[in-house]
């Protein structure tokens, strides 16, 4: 995180003073669109303005700051490949546009090699290991709701070639981390995965079913739908929870039935691996019985619009997407830069399958709105921003850290 | 680093929180104190407007970051005895005030408790080794420009616990982290050193001599008086550099007999260990020889600007010190909160004896600009800014960034 | 237009001022809904941070610069029957909200005695002549797209003790200037027009109708039709110009013709009063003939989204309205004051009869967008923000102040 | 005034709209030195941000607001001779630089002529009268602290043309209007005043002998003093006020003439013309028997400094002058441009003859603190900011507004 966010803000300062001290690309700053990062929730510096205090303090300019996971740095250390590819991804950032609209670049800037050497060993995996011993990589943090949401390919890669089976997790739900893990992850690392597991909870289905497990079935279906799109034969799991009953436990495991979709009731929260061996034995034959016909949702040569649209449509169930002026503007500048073909990575709520996070359930036919477009051209994807989500969340009226403490012996309380 | 810019930011956010969802306490903006910090050169965020953008995105009011190592919580870190010390002092960190004057601190806004825990592991000193193997704590990082310049207490108290001799290094000259090793750190740690090892470079001879080493002798001189203001025997060392001509250390070796003060060259760089056997011999004699006589330069009953005099006066050779509006201001409002009390922490370049960085060699009578005081009341010291000094450094036209590199096999250029 | 602007303008300083000097009314900066105003297109004004420099100049908030026509106090100005009435609607002006919601006011800031001194004079209105002789008054400047679009009330009234027949403006459309003239002034003032004057051009029929005459008709249609919702008669004045054909003329009357409705051309701008005998005569035979029925549109004592869209389906045939959040917030804003009682005047383009100005002729069946709903208080009607429309013009790339000139014996060239 | 204002604004917005419009120039937006202005006290306006908001409304940087009296377009409507010459210094005005130091002028913008129209009737001399029927010009408000401080050279030379006699009035004391009359405006104008008249107050030289008559004159002396430097004639009178006591008007008249200047009591205030009739044949006498020796202070051919310091050491006694960094750069600047031969408007407090407002009586050898320079390249001169004088007043805490009102019937209380 914290390679990630010097990286970040190493880029931005370079960029300021290269304006600062004669701005020789005629840089408009209004079109400065690399914001800074703080791995911290902070709503007043979502917009900001920098360079004031006169001409020694840098050039005026609107700035926002976003939290280090929605860096597109992060974004690049999960999909690059190595010391190279990292350079090449960083090198194609794009910072600033010109007055001439001509895109400026981390290359240009020179800034290419430092930012290389502080993510240096940020790139390598980290390895880690559950109590009872067994091997984990945890590596990189893209949110799935803002960024692609898997760890570093590098790590998935490595594992592969040390373990016979290989789980990755792929953040928040069917349409957002798996969604994007197939379509990016998979395109950019040529990944073909097996099967999918899909963890549901009683607590999230009754969350999406108005307090009732049935009615939050629909929800489920859509999830399992998406993952149909894809060629992919699919586990479902119940994550088990302390007050889950019998009965509503039993309700899913009709519905999988129901619908031949095998399942399986994990509790590895409180009985370790052993409560996993159910749905590890289930995996395992579902894999070897089910040859995966895994595809992409699309293709990448379609346009931006008709990529956003075969995602929003099938994945989500929206019924008809709107572009702002902006989003519009971003679509012509990204054809204009040859930037199209690349793929999309949709910026939208967890809270729903829709871009609106009170809307639960399994919604049809609803609007999604594309409020702009930013374009990571170095980590080689496009981010429509959809409804209201920000890239800088905001602490609430008693923030979780007023609970907070650490006694005179290092114990630390009010975490959970 | 990364430890204290969290925990910095973390009370920076939980202030404009407060703020955003009501402001209880009547919070003017205009006397927000408190900065937020990035471990970065940025000249652009030396002066920023936050809580832009409407309703939703905090409160506006302008803002300075500065660099992690002026942040008041590395000057706590490096202060405190054990986690309860770091709790006390956080909770006094003054953050704001209000309509009515009355100082806001991080207890104030409940965020102590969690900032202890972001810096938790970091109170732990790191033990590091030489090549040869002999052990040394790097551990905390005020500047001594402008902060109080020495590493952390703990790691100091732990080194006399475990070792015979510790040597610990105060940055910059004499009249910066010598002076405040001296009059802050010793005070609060009870700290009483033996001797002082005073380094000089024949580099900075001549650049204090306009090129000529002897002329550089009385810049020296004031070093050497300042040290002998507090009590201390003192050894000069020269630090040998591969151009240094035998002609040139004479000269400083001359000297230094010629006022009865021991010397020794050390070539640690070159020779290692073998290099500095002179030097530890020398000083190993002087200590046992020479029964410390340690005082402070100042007692802290006196008012703030007899402390400021005092060192100003003393140390730098100033002819008087000048206060701007703010800084009389700034005075009387550390006098009705009670803060008068505390030692002082002169923020001062370090290019010269003076505020002036042109300003070379001896210089004498000049004046020192006291622009405003900030109090680190969580550090317990008075902060003068003097002269031109910013906590937030700028980058040259072609940044040394550009020159560095790093290829495929992880090999760095372009560093040095 | 300056007394305006001043008057204005005392009020943005006397609040800045206020909070300046303690705040004792807790007002929270990002509810400072009064802007500035300055009568000059300038874009760079639209949003602004006002009150940075520290601690001597103010407390920082976001601010906009509005065009003077757009300033509430032109139309308190237009609107007002005497220097008392004057003073009680200033004193009801909302300027700010406190952090606990309650309004603050003009009258809470003791600005209405020097307001009204300000405006002592303007409000008289001025007597102007034609070339011919006859008497008009040109009073006040409330734009109909951003304001309610007609002059002074007072003026009205003046020129109804000295006149037979008294002909007044309502700018823009039948759905702007007349809707809000017939909705708002009549009702404050308690007028009962006799008769409308349509004016139309053929050259902004061809532009409703992609160049073609009778391809626009369909727009003078609903603006025919939005009259007779007001029970009123009307009369079809072609203003006459140079380039018009005979052709193109006859298309209009033949249409008035088979409407029944009377149609008249006038050459006023070449012929003088000569060229508007014959609309004259029809008009007086008109009002004469058919005894006004004059009603107005909605009543007050609806909601306030029954009010907005009465207007936009019946006036603008739009096919539904959408609320931002912002101006829902508005709208429970509005009613916890007891404000939703006043009556509407939307702000909207006057390029066309929808919120879109690129969207021409007689459009049907669109969606209205209400972005924000400010309050006009001290005026006496709350104004819903739609489309695009901005309170601060800017200027084009080559703005026509370049082709504007003056020579030595005082001939200005380039106005037209 | 508002001629001024808009002409003013017209120009500000011309230059943010040049730079959004592509920014053909270059411009560095830390160097627009042309400010907005607003006829009103409001400190919240000194420093602000503007073209905020986004692409769409104007490029963001740091802008001051003045008081339209120290807008460079009044100094330079009071000291054109004609439409060609306002234009002429019209086209001078220096509003911004490029990055590469080049400045940008309003005739760059192509803003003269639509600026020029918009002046073009404030050009023309107001004619008023007294309650007698004497004719005064009233024309323009160029204050004398921060300006040049007469009323317009047309009207004086048309007064010229029209009375055998003509007064002017020279804002606030003898250092200030004075020494501008004579050494900008009479160079310009290529005027030769015959006497001076020296206003003094019982009031004022209390005010400035600590409440006693007899310690002010010193002050009086100063002032005498002054006006002789400029080999001119010069009579004092006392400005009658109703509390001022024979005996302290005889210390007055008692020291005058021991000094042999001639003195005369005026009450016009209280009994009209018949009041000055002493004072008017007393001067007219002056006139006719000592022929003037005027001449000017400083040439213009000596260097910025060499100026400043003749009128800060001759005019106010200085001792010496200290400039800051930013002034030093902008005199190397001037030199750069060519304007270092231009004479020199010092903006300076009124209150005192230092440039500290509590400094009173006859304060010697003190210090003047020149802060920055401004560049007046249109009206002809620059303008050294001293001391704390700032350009935008601010209210106090219960401004005067507060007690201002006006009645039904018109009547206006609370403005004196």
């Amino acid at each position: 995180m914290h390679a990630i966010t010097s990286a970040h803000n190493l880029l931005a300062s370079l960029l300021d003073n290269h304006i600062h001290h004669g701005d020789a690309y005629h840089i408009d700053p209004r079109y400065i669109v690399w914001p800074r990062v703080l791995d911290i929730s902070d709503r007043a510096l979502r917009r900001v303005v920098v360079g004031l205090g006169g001409p020694k303090d840098g050039v005026p300019h609107e700035e926002e700051f976003a939290i280090t996971p929605a860096s597109e740095i992060m974004a690049i250390l999960c999909l690059v490949k190595n010391l190279k590819d990292l350079k090449k991804r960083l090198a194609r950032i794009i910072v600033a546009y010109t007055y001439e609209n001509k895109p400026i670049t981390a290359s240009d800037l020179k800034a290419v090699g430092a930012m290389a050497v502080v993510l240096k060993d940020a790139l390598k995996p980290n390895l880690v290991q559950t109590i009872e011993g067994v091997p984990a990589f945890i590596h990189g943090g893209p949110f799935a709701n803002i960024a692609h949401g898997t760890n570093s390919l590098i790590a998935t890669k490595m594992a592969l070639k040390l373990a016979d089976y290989v789980v990755t997790e792929a953040g928040f739900g069917s349409e957002l981390g798996a969604e994007k893990f197939f379509n990016i992850v998979c395109r950019i690392g040529d990944l073909k995965p097996d099967a999918v597991v899909l963890v549901v909870s009683i607590k999230a289905l009754k969350r999406n079913g108005d307090g009732d497990v049935k009615k939050g079935l629909p929800n489920l279906e859509k999830h399992l739908e998406n993952i149909s799109f894809f060629g992919l034969p699919v586990i479902v799991t119940i994550n088990h929870f302390i007050d889950d009953t019998d009965k509503e436990i039993e309700i899913v495991e009709e519905y999988c039935k129901s619908k031949n979709i095998p399942v399986a009731v994990a509790d590895i929260w409180s009985q370790g691996s052993e409560g996993g061996i159910e749905l590890a034995g289930k995996l395992v034959s579902l894999i070897h019985n089910n040859p995966t016909k895994f595809h992409y949702l699309y293709g990448l040569n379609t346009s931006v619009k008709e990529k956003i649209e075969n995602i929003a449509k099938k994945m989500y169930d929206a019924g008809r997407i709107v572009y702002t002026v902006t989003a519009e503007q971003d679509i012509k500048l990204c054809e204009k830069l040859g930037l199209d073909k690349l793929p999309i990575c949709i910026a939208k709520t967890q809270y729903s399958l829709s871009d609106d996070p009170k809307c639960l359930g399994r919604p049809e036919g609803f609007k999604i709105t594309v409020r702009e477009i930013k374009f990571s051209a170095g980590a080689g994807f496009l981010v429509p921003m959809t409804g209201k989500i920000t890239t800088m969340p905001g602490l609430p009226a008693k923030p979780t850290s007023e609970n907070i403490d650490i006694d005179e012996k290092g114990n630390i309380s009010g975490l959970y």
